[in-house]
């Protein structure tokens, strides 16, 4: 394993030594496994707790499973989630949610990957209609896959609407952390009208854990028999635990979100100002956004790794994560800026 | 987390100490996540070439999950699974087969846990039948879910069988290394006639991982996105792969195999002839089956953690692990030894 | 389409003229499709009513779809259906169940079809256990596939029982009618503790309809979505109603189902004697299953199309209709008695 | 039943009494049932041969039914539909294509209902790409919802760019005899290049008959499982070819559309200048599609049923049938311009 440092993805990223000390910590004696020991059951409270007295968690193996777990939580088989073009949902899980917990998205425009209640609104419709899906979930990311936040008063504001309308509200909370440290705030508040949850741990330092918070507790009955037959339930599962006992000891998701948000922000003000980059989204978290010539995009990718979002836009994603260090900031910023000096020269 | 010693499963042991050490070693730099770094390909093709020329391995989180996808790679809808009734695909996957895949399953009786051609054959019927499943699938466990052991002859006749008659052969290997180490053959003979097989690791020491292995390259064709549509494809690929990698190397997974085979031979000749204890099982691999009367077993279980097998018949199981020492086997063989005196006396 | 006779199915009859006289009745002026036209919404009533107050009815295209919403109607995907090995459901559905449904079947043997409470209570296990699905559907056919009969009590029994164990109990009534002829009861009564059935009407002199009977008001709910999603809203439901509407209209359904029982006991009392004839089941419905050698049931074959049921076993089965005649029965009857008279010449 | 008259949806009209007769005519004898008579197969052969000399045909009941299957032949569950955000796979099937084929849609805006192969293009992205479903089939409805046509120089466009790229054309064909109708073509000619169509009776004077036409040969091989598992097998199939008899002979499936399409052409001439009534699409085929005040809407549907189509844009459907009179359409043009006048006044 060399050391190559990139800005590919906050999965790209190393585990927090925290974490595998923690793992390491729970590694002896033998115990009941699927969650079934004590140590298991307290960090499920522990975690559940953050988020509210009401609130259950289970912990998953990765994000398309605890958003696909999340849906078959809420969802019958004709009923729908409206969600943003640009959800992870809807382009990054293989038709997983469709094929797996057998509901159809209603995928809205968005504006910089955030949905808005008017948009929404629109697509509650039909009614009673047995022709039509029935609209169940509205599905938020926060912070969403472009990097952006959605305020307290917006998240609120779905909340509302979507309860309104006997709906609820799922949050695709991959970076949820990133957007709690993002907005300044306690978990929980960043969670406040949510019914349900997919808190990641994966892209905030964790080896691989996620969990899957029920705020509401109406949708939590079933979901020991949903998570098994979906195939993410763990059977070492104290060491999943371990992850998020390691992530909300010492605030070590904040420290950890913080950082990488930090490194963002650092590196969108290296480079804002370069000829040639043109940064296309608000930097509100772990990610910049930017447009480049495509000859400057490919010279820079032979360096540091990270993607192109969109081809024919000429975006790519820069994204920063807990063990990005400002050496790996300051080098990238400056091979940016060498890059188009040559480009624009 | 206290050091209790227990033969409930072979899930409930610790992680070996190599494969946190792998998962260490791998801990630096970024790479590509989803299995997309040079690493986990050489990993991959490890794992795949130690069961032939032609295999290809993919990395996933759990054994439902292997068995699942196994499923999903080789058949369509209106396929079905021959395996026997106590296959962990019949009773321990809460549906997963037939919900995520869609499959049904044709259960038959088996002995010991294990399937005959005879009773396969039986189930090779309505073939262009609309309106029968159409067998496509014989599934068998090596070893079983009652540690007893296919021999290679017995094996090679399923596949025959199964290929007569146009179906392949899936393995369930949850403890495939388990039985390698108790037939004294490398894995690639365990494997001999198969067309695919979910390798476990798991249960051998690991801290949560397991290969899908598909020997027959048709089968391969659309696995990535079968993997990834079935929430089992992980970021962080990179640390599946380094536990897979020291499971290889030294010999670990034959050691951890035969020791735990060993600790299960050493448990049985130690209560075989106490009064009061019948071994039920042929004692092949790492379990050891036994009928007790229940105030013994209620009483055993106050001291060591186990599981009943077979409320109605008294049957428990003892399962021993890689971490299973003399010790522990001495001390609760002591102690059903004494129990049993009390219980007869 | 010559006029050829036989005792393959209840489906190989005609439509009743009745039935497509109310057909033909019903086909002026335009409706709104998709049952929402008053007389579709009153043959419904009509038909729910016949089973109780609060009851619903939704008709639907065939059998297989009739059981499989059923299911919907009832399981989530982690719950099971207990159903005797033999049941339609299990065998010749294609997977059905499993596929579209997404309900693994628990299958146990019954006698002669029939599930016994005593089979049922021993799947009625592992509850609470997440490995394992979770029962919620006793299945019975009424009549069976074997042609053979529940009594009120032995109904009433398998009722109580799921019901006690927070099941509830659906019914194929595929041929429900022959049931509720041969036991000289009104349908009513024959759904007695019934949650849901399949009200069969093809095999009954119709055209092609079936009906879906709620009685448990709870699995009405979602069952217009259910119902259009699985493939099985007619868009010109009228006819559908219309089919319902003549078999309900001067006891058709029970003049029908009584002719056909009728004319399997005349079938049966013609053969029974017959040397080399071994009627195999109670005959008790419209169906007579008997053994016979092999080249006897060739040679039989060549004049009256029927179906072998157990090719190991010799077993076939002669079906009656609602329009097989006595002259249909005396013809095959002396052939079956000269066929025989020559093999055992 | 009374008679009145409407433009709600040629789903809303009666049977043609050839249609009837045909079922009338095969009324009689006993015959094997799902499909396996001669007569079945000869209609199944008549229909097939009028698409292509290595089509073949399958009957099913009803258009989602029709439509759904189509995609099971085609597509794998992480392969992906692109079809137009109007088509009646997308809005109107309640979720069946994603619950019960599996499978996504990508839908795109159209224009008056149609897909662009620039549109098109767009969306054959992500090859390869293991997180995104992978496109299989571009469907489009022809005619389409909004009663528009594609020339068969556009279809054949479509056809190119689906098969260059590896994928096939499916074509939802509910009303594909106006489009021929309209195209002035042969069934065959407006299904070049197309590789999977539902070809639809139902909408056209049948009592409820849909054919799944598979013109690419490799689609049908396992298409009798599907059909059966899909819950689309009728019993009594003489009486679903019957119809398509019917429909086949003497130009029925012509004449029908022909004076359907008529109907729709004289209700456009005579509502166009009508001041207050807009006509909103090209009048293509039997739909009439116009935007009114909500008040003349809804006075107007006091006399004659129709659909509002879009509430917001004040746009409603006028739908003529197969046995829409010309007394039906000066009566309800004389109604919209005295509503009108009315309303103006």
């Amino acid at each position: 394993m060399n050391a190559q440092r990139g800005f590919a993805s906050d999965n790209s990223a190393t585990i927090h030594p925290d974490v595998l000390a923690a793992i390491a910590r729970v590694n002896v004696g033998h115990t009941f496994g699927y969650g079934h020991d004590d140590y298991t059951r307290e960090v499920e409270a522990r975690v559940a707790g953050t988020f509210g007295a009401d609130a259950s968690a289970f912990f998953v193996f990765n994000g398309t499973g605890a958003n696909v777990l999340s849906l078959r939580a809420a969802c019958r088989r004709f009923e729908a989630v409206i969600c943003a073009e640009t959800a992870h949902l809807n382009v990054d899980e293989c038709g997983a949610p469709e094929a797996m917990a057998g509901s159809k998205l209603m995928p809205v425009p968005g504006v910089d990957g955030k949905l808005t209640p008017h948009a929404v609104e629109r697509r509650i419709a039909r009614i009673g209609d047995e022709h039509a899906v029935q609209p169940r979930v509205v599905s938020i990311s926060q912070c969403t896959e472009l990097g952006t936040l959605y305020s307290l008063e917006e998240t609120r504001a779905l909340a509302d609407l979507a309860h309104e309308h006997g709906l609820i509200l799922h949050v695709d909370g991959a970076r949820l952390s990133n957007a709690a440290a993002a907005l300044e705030v306690p978990l929980r508040e960043v969670a406040v009208g949510v019914d349900v949850l997919s808190f990641g741990g994966t892209k905030n330092g964790l080896l691989g854990a996620e969990a899957v918070v029920l705020l509401n507790p109406e949708l939590a009955r079933h979901f020991l028999y949903i998570r098994k037959q979906s195939m993410q339930l763990a059977s070492k599962m104290r060491f999943l635990a371990a992850q998020f006992d390691a992530l909300l000891s010492d605030g070590l998701w904040l420290r950890c979100a913080r950082h990488a948000n930090a490194m963002a922000a650092r590196l969108a003000d290296a480079v804002r100002d370069v000829p040639g980059v043109e940064i296309t989204r608000p930097v509100e978290t772990n990610a910049v956004f930017a447009a480049l010539a495509p000859e400057v995009t490919a010279s820079l990718q032979r360096d540091y790794p990270f993607y192109v979002w969109d081809e024919a836009a000429g975006e790519v994603r820069w994204m920063c994560s807990w063990d990005t260090t400002e050496e790996d900031v300051d080098g990238f910023a400056a091979t940016v800026r060498s890059a188009l000096a040559g480009a624009v020269a």
